[in-house]
């Protein structure tokens, strides 16, 4: 697990934090924020908020009451304790990407298949730099629906032994989920006390909450699973078109997400969510990677420290229809301030391309190259005697010939470890490069992924629990029809 | 130009700063620097420094005195005064590539010519995200060598009305450079009061200021022209492969550059340099846009507001052969880092590719598009009630069909304003995309180019000022025997 160690990058002046405070109380006072399950609004109504139908309209005072008892920090275990993370602080957390309808390997673009989700899972195991595969790295879409999600946890337990997310598409899936994990962890009574899996339920937005979300949400709080509540803000649809009504609105339904979670079950484990990016306002699609993205993420940051709790925003974004030079940039886009900000869980670190539509294989190459230069350069230098290395300086310096550190005693101690070393990137002569078949980043990074799958070793579980889980995959599948 | 509100990010404690201040005062005290020009060392042998052949041993105490004679903040004029410049304080300036031998347009790598100087000169104009086009954004090799700078000086005073730096090949190209530009503004002698150009001297690391960059400095300081002392440090050839030692030098190199700047003309103004990255350790080329790139312009930054600098650093860099997701990855590398330090002088802001030995035109455009994201990004927010947008949540809200803001009375105020509009980024659908071609990034930005010099219209010059100057490039010819 990767811990930021440098500082935060922080833009939110105290008066302009003061005008968010207003904004989003005046928005859940005023207006209120829509909650489509009856079981909330009868809990919300008797917790003294004013119910009218489906729309809640909130003492922010109260709605801080209820943040303030989430926990500032909370661990989630893997099936390797090695595995295990700490969500909050300083820590981040990196998954892969979540909800891609297709998955691309080179030129070969089509719908997901559970083959295809297998494999970005077994990436996912291979590089250290994630911390979770997630849960949906790509949809496999040849696998019956019904059913559907108990291949993925399936795969998800089996191929990794990292934490990894629960399903939200139906209240039962999320069952399934926790019964599933229960078997690995000795028990789903075990779970309670150690939280397992983290889920992700996004705000229908703008201020809507609908009951699917609620529904799943509800099974995972009960169970003390972490959910991260997440409004899921494109700016100028989901949003007004400025920066700071957007956060207003965010702030708004994320409280309020958290305020009912906590009155489900006091104290459990939440993050506090951010998906912010903008329309292009003349054709209407999403763009990724934007600068609006990236204030945003300065921003949430900040609000999240504030009222702490852990937060989960960031990603390797992009809004291109290849692995080129425009998904290179916006993913670092995004990437660099999601460092910046301290992003305590950061989905979307590994694969996505064309706005969310595509998982590729490429991309998730070229994102681990991106996540491994954030690392290196979030992680504090040393500064001391050593590190200054005068003796280099007087040993090159007393020489009458060439002039150079490579051949020094410093360099040749510490040339191994001293900097970063790439994954992907070339820096090869030009001649060199020719020869070998002028391949760019795109096609050496599809290489990287097939060579990886080749040397994938599957992490060892105990075949009974591997049974167990078939059995239960078997049984349920049966029940659901498919 | 770009004005950068936004806060700084640093990284170095006091504790780091007093180890690197430690560091560089031994360097200069205890090893010494190597200055190549006799006149040089005599200046500095009769301000009391320590001389022994070329090495001269500082007293720390002294270069600080030095240092401190330098203005924080001064003004470079163009010739068209809306495109002068401040260097200091919170401003930004941005040139292009310098140096490269080679050009590419799409597929097609050569020789640079004086044809691809032009495009690039007149590329730099086109776009008021760049403040100069530098000087030598690509070597025009079909001109002839001893009388190139005389071509390219001439383009740059007709085919831009922006900024620009000075020829340092040769102590007599300097005052050709200077020549020139007089007859631009009206004599030399207005030069004096009015600084035109900004000269790049590289320090030839490690500790070794060579006769040629330091004759052609005292050209530029005796006119009062602005100079850029650089230590051209890549870690592991030119310094020892740890940052703090690499810091420490580059303090050392700096400092003495700028104390003998300020000894030849007390109160001149210079930039303090800062050419930071690392060599690859297995194959010894050279890495751009590195982890330990981002973590020395963080570094540097902070060091020059200590002593009160304008600092030169960062560029759009990359090692990439080709314009792909590495050239897109590793410039966001450089140049986000670049505004988190507040970069006051940025060369290589467009055209760099393969670690400077190519100047490409759709790596250019690659640039803009890089360069207009961050000055959109470092662009503080307004925080008010308007920018709250109140008025935008409740339209929507009340509205009991479709909740989307795009048709609400504050989007229609502000959509052509409120989001970055990306230059060559694409959010289209990817059926749109193939039926369109199935154009990556560099395809499209060498189409972008080559529309841009279609529309490039030549600024304004007065005629005798044009002929004078042809005049002096003819009679300067002919006494070079070109």
């Amino acid at each position: 697990m990767f811990v930021n160690k440098q500082p935060r990058y922080e833009i939110l002046s105290e008066d302009a934090m003061a005008t968010l405070d207003k904004g989003w109380k005046r928005l859940v006072s005023e207006i209120g924020i829509e909650f489509a399950s009856p079981w909330a609004t009868e809990l919300l109504a008797a917790a003294g908020q004013k119910v009218d139908g489906i729309n809640v309209k909130f003492d922010p005072e109260w709605v801080l009451e209820q943040v303030a008892k989430a926990p500032a920090q909370f661990d989630v275990h893997a099936r390797n304790p090695e595995n295990s993370v700490v969500i909050g602080g300083d820590n981040m957390v990196f998954a892969s990407a979540y909800g891609p309808p297709f998955a691309r390997r080179g030129a070969l673009r089509k719908e997901g298949t559970l083959n295809d989700y297998r494999d970005f899972l077994k990436l996912s195991q291979s590089f250290s730099l994630l911390d979770s595969a997630g849960s949906v790295v790509v949809e496999p879409n040849d696998a019956p629906l019904d059913s559907r999600h108990l291949d993925m946890q399936f795969a998800l337990e089996t191929l990794t032994d990292k934490i990894h997310m629960g399903n939200v598409s139906r209240p039962s899936n999320a069952e399934d989920s926790l019964n599933m994990a229960g078997i690995v962890f000795g028990g789903r009574e075990q779970l309670e006390t150690k939280p397992v899996m983290i889920s992700l339920l996004n705000c229908n937005s703008p201020m809507h909450w609908d009951s699917g979300m609620l529904n799943s949400m509800q099974v995972y709080v009960k169970a003390n699973q972490p959910v991260l509540l997440t409004p899921f803000l494109i700016m100028g649809a989901m949003s007004p078109v400025s920066i700071p009504a957007a956060l207003a609105q965010l702030m708004a339904e994320a409280f309020t997400g958290i305020a009912l979670a906590q009155l489900v079950r006091p104290g459990c484990p939440v993050i506090l969510g951010s998906f912010l990016t903008n329309a292009n306002m003349q054709s209407g699609s999403t763009c990724m990677g934007t600068p609006e993205s990236a204030i945003g993420l300065f921003a949430i940051g900040q609000i999240a420290r504030k009222y702490n709790l852990p937060f989960r925003s960031g990603g390797a974004f992009t809004s291109s229809q290849s692995v080129d030079a425009q998904a290179g940039y916006e993913a670092l886009m995004t990437m660099m301030p999601t460092f910046l900000a301290g992003t305590n869980y950061v989905l979307h670190s590994g694969g996505w391309l064309e706005s969310g539509l595509v998982s590729s294989f490429e991309k998730f190459i070229v994102d681990m190259e991106i996540l491994g230069m954030l690392q290196a350069t979030f992680t504090p230098l040393e500064f001391n005697e050593e590190s200054l290395a005068f003796g280099a300086h007087e040993e090159v310096m007393s020489s009458t010939d060439s002039r150079h550190f490579l051949g020094t005693a410093h360099t040749m101690e510490n040339f191994r470890t001293c900097f970063y070393r790439p994954l992907l990137s070339s820096s090869d002569a030009f001649e060199r490069w020719e020869k070998n078949g002028c391949k760019d980043a795109a096609e050496r990074a599809g290489e990287i992924a097939a060579q990886k799958l080749e040397e994938y070793v599957e992490p060892e579980l105990d075949p009974a629990i591997r049974e167990e889980l078939e059995e239960y995959v078997v049984r349920r599948r049966a029940e659901l029809g498919d």
